[in-house]
C-alpha cells in the first residue's frame, strides 16, 4: 500500500471529497446559493415545493411542473399499516430523531427501492410522508390520538404543521414553513449529506443513504442547534435578564449554540430570513419576551464576540411561536434536508466511485499472540 | 471560504481521513493485522468473542475476563417484545440487511444510548443480540415460528447457527463461524466504517452510528460479494463446466464477484483461512461439486487474470454447507463488522472533530431568478 497522503486537518476540514452541482457555501464569506440560485432570492419568492423540485428535476418548475409536483406529494403522504404498527411500538419517551430514522428504515422495508430507476418516486415519497411519520407518532404518544394522515395540506409545510395539530394551520404559519424549509434544504458537504454520499457510494439503496443521514444529523455538533438555542432562551422573562445571563454563560466560556459557523466568517445569509419571519410571528401571537430576548442576545454575541447567529437561532423563537414543541424541531429539519440529500445521492450515483479513504495507523507496528492461559 | 484542496483520485482513494489504532490493511500488499496481531494468528488460535474484546477493550483477555464477556453476551440475547412486533411487520420479500438496519434503529428506541458513559453496554448489547434479530425474523417470515433467542450456545457464532436452526449446532460449524467472524471484524476505513465514523464524528448515538454502517455495508459494492459469488458458482455443476463459464465470462469482460481487492495489492490475507474451513466442511458434507467448482475458479482467475480470491470467495460455499441460506450471508458480516464500526465510533469519540469536508463545485456561478409564470 502506497503511503497515504497526510491530512492538513482534522475532519477533511477545507479538503475536497467530491464534486458537486448542488450547492454553495460561503463563497464570499457568507452566500449560499442552490444551483447558483441566490437563497435570499428563493427564499423571499419559493415555496418549498419549487426548491425542491429545483434540487431534484435541475430546474426551476413551471407551473404545470409545480401543480403536478404538489399533486403527487399530495397523493403520497398516506403510512401503511405495518408503518403505523411500528411507530405505535415506539415509547413515547424515545428521542423524536430515533423515530425518523426508524420510520424510514422500515418505509425501506415496505417499499424498497429495487432499481435506481425508482430513485425519484421512492424520494418524492419520503418528501411527502415524513411529516405523517413523525406526527403520527408524536400524537399517537402524546394524545393517545391516531392521526388521519392524508391532509388536505396544499404544501409539505402545511402538512407537517397540519398533522401535528391535527388541524388547517393558519396561513402566516404555512409562509413561515416553506421559508424554513427552504433554508434548511441544502447545504453542500455537510456531515450528514457526506454520510449519504459515503453511503450511495457503495451503490445501495435511497432508504439505507436516507437512514445514515438522519443518524448524522441527529447529533448535537450537527443537528439540534436550534433545539439548544430553545432551550436556553425559554429560561429568560426579559431582555434584559437574557443580557446578564449571555455575559455570565460568556465569562464561564460556555458553548452557546445559534452562532458562529465551520464554513461562513462573516454571516450566515439564512439568519435575516428567518429572523424577519420571527418578528412577524411575534407580532401575531403579541409576544414581549421570546423576540427581545432573542434580538438582545444577538446584539451582545456580536458586541463581545463578534459572533453572528445562523440559521439556528431565530429558528427556535418561530418554531415556538407556531406551537411546535422543542423536541420536533429537527425532525422538521429531516423534513427539509431529506430533499439535499437525496439530490447529492443521484449525484452520486450519476458519477460514481466508492468512498474509501486511507488512514494514519497510530497502532503497534506488531503484537505476538499468547495463548490465553498465559496472559496477564 | 478558502480554494478547497483538490483531491488526488475520486473517492478519497490513498488520501488519509483520520487516524486509528485498530486496524492495517495491506501494508505489505498482503497483510492485515488488528491492534498489531496478525490475522492468521487470531483466525487460528481465537475465539471471536477473544478477538471483539481485543477491539474493543483494547488488549487481549485472559481466561476470566473471557469468561466473564461470554457470560455477559450470553445474557443479552433477548429480544424486547416490541422489537418482536416491529420484526413481524417486516415482510418475508424484505431485503434481510434493510431487516438489520430497521432492527438496530428500532433498538435504539428502547435502549436508547444516552450518554457516552454507557457505550460499552450498548456496544455489547448489539454484539449479543443481532442473531437474535436477523434469525427471529428469517424463522418467523420463512416458517411462521416464533423462535426462542435466548439459546445456551456458548459464543455469538454458535448462537447464529442456533437461532437460524432452531438448533443446537455441529462443533465443527461453530468453529468455522469463530474463524469466518474474525476474520470478517474490521478493516480498517472501508466504506461502512468510515460512514459510522462521520456518523459518530457529530456525537450522535452508538445506534445511529451502527445503523447507518448497516445501510452502507448493504451496497453491491460493499457488502454481498460472498451472495453474488454463491449466485454465480451454485449454477455450475462440475469444475470443467465452472472453467468453461468464466472463461467466457472473462470473454465478455463480465464482472466476478469474490476476487481482487481495492487495497491489496498480492493476495487477501483472509482467503487462505476461509478455504481451508470451506475445504473440511465439503469433507464433512461429501461435497462433490461446490468446493471443486472453486477451486477451479480460482486457478482460472489466476491464471487468466492474476487475480486472487478475497476473503468473499470461498466464504460462499464455506456457508452454503453450514446450510445458511444466501440472503443471510451479509447480516452475518453485520454481526462481525459491528464489533469493528463500533471499536472506530470510540476512538472517533475519544478524539474528535466533525468530519465535514469541502467540495469542488460543477454548477452554474449565479442563476437568475425568474417569475413562475415566466418560466419555459
Amino acid at each position: 500500500m502506497a503511503e497515504a497522503k497526510k491530512l492538513g486537518g482534522a475532519g477533511l476540514r477545507g479538503q475536497s471529497a467530491g464534486e458537486t452541482a448542488l450547492c454553495t457555501v460561503g463563497k464570499t464569506g457568507a452566500g449560499l446559493t442552490y444551483r447558483g440560485y441566490d437563497i435570499q432570492e428563493l427564499a423571499d419568492n419559493a415555496q418549498f415545493e419549487e426548491v425542491a423540485y429545483l434540487l431534484l428535476y435541475g430546474k426551476l418548475p413551471n407551473q404545470a411542473e409545480l401543480d403536478a409536483y404538489k399533486a403527487k406529494l399530495k397523493s403520497l403522504r398516506g403510512l401503511p399499516e405495518a408503518l403505523k404498527t411500528v411507530l405505535e411500538q415506539i415509547p413515547a419517551d424515545a428521542h423524536p430523531m430515533d423515530v425518523m430514522r426508524t420510520g424510514c428504515s422500515m418505509l425501506g422495508n415496505l417499499e424498497t427501492e429495487q432499481d435506481f430507476s425508482e430513485q425519484h418516486d421512492k424520494i418524492d415519497r419520503m418528501l411527502a410522508v415524513f411529516p405523517s411519520i413523525i406526527n403520527y407518532w408524536y400524537n399517537f404518544v402524546q394524545h393517545g390520538k391516531r392521526i388521519n394522515t392524508e391532509t388536505d395540506a396544499d404544501s409539505i409545510g402545511e402538512h407537517f404543521l397540519w398533522t401535528l395539530h391535527d388541524k388547517k394551520p393558519d396561513p402566516l404559519h404555512v409562509s413561515v414553513m416553506h421559508a424554513s424549509l427552504i433554508l434548511y434544504a441544502e447545504h453542500e458537504f455537510n456531515a450528514s449529506t457526506f454520510t449519504a454520499r459515503v453511503c450511495a457510494s457503495t451503490l445501495s439503496d435511497i432508504h439505507s443513504c436516507v437512514t445514515g443521514a438522519i443518524g448524522s444529523l441527529r447529533g448535537p455538533l450537527h443537528g439540534g442547534a436550534n433545539e439548544a438555542a430553545m432551550a436556553m432562551i425559554e429560561n429568560w422573562k426579559s431582555a434584559d435578564e437574557a443580557e446578564e445571563q449571555i455575559m455570565g454563560m460568556l465569562a464561564r466560556k460556555d458553548k452557546i449554540m445559534g452562532f458562529g459557523h465551520a464554513i461562513y466568517r462573516e454571516s450566515d445569509p439564512r439568519n435575516a430570513i428567518i429572523k424577519k419571519w420571527s418578528k412577524q410571528l411575534s407580532e401575531q401571537v403579541g409576544d414581549s419576551v421570546l423576540y427581545p430576548v432573542s434580538e438582545r442576545v444577538e446584539a451582545v454575541m456580536w458586541r463581545e464576540k463578534k459572533l453572528f447567529c445562523n440559521a439556528d437561532f431565530f429558528h427556535a423563537s418561530a418554531y415556538h411561536f407556531m406551537g411546535i414543541p422543542t423536541e420536533l424541531f429537527t425532525p422538521i429539519f429531516v423534513c427539509s434536508r431529506v430533499a439535499g440529500w437525496t439530490a447529492h445521492v443521484m449525484e452520486q450515483r450519476a458519477n460514481n466511485r466508492i468512498i474509501r479513504p486511507s488512514a494514519d495507523y497510530t497502532g503497534p507496528e506488531t503484537a505476538e499472540w499468547i495463548p490465553i492461559e498465559k496472559r496477564s
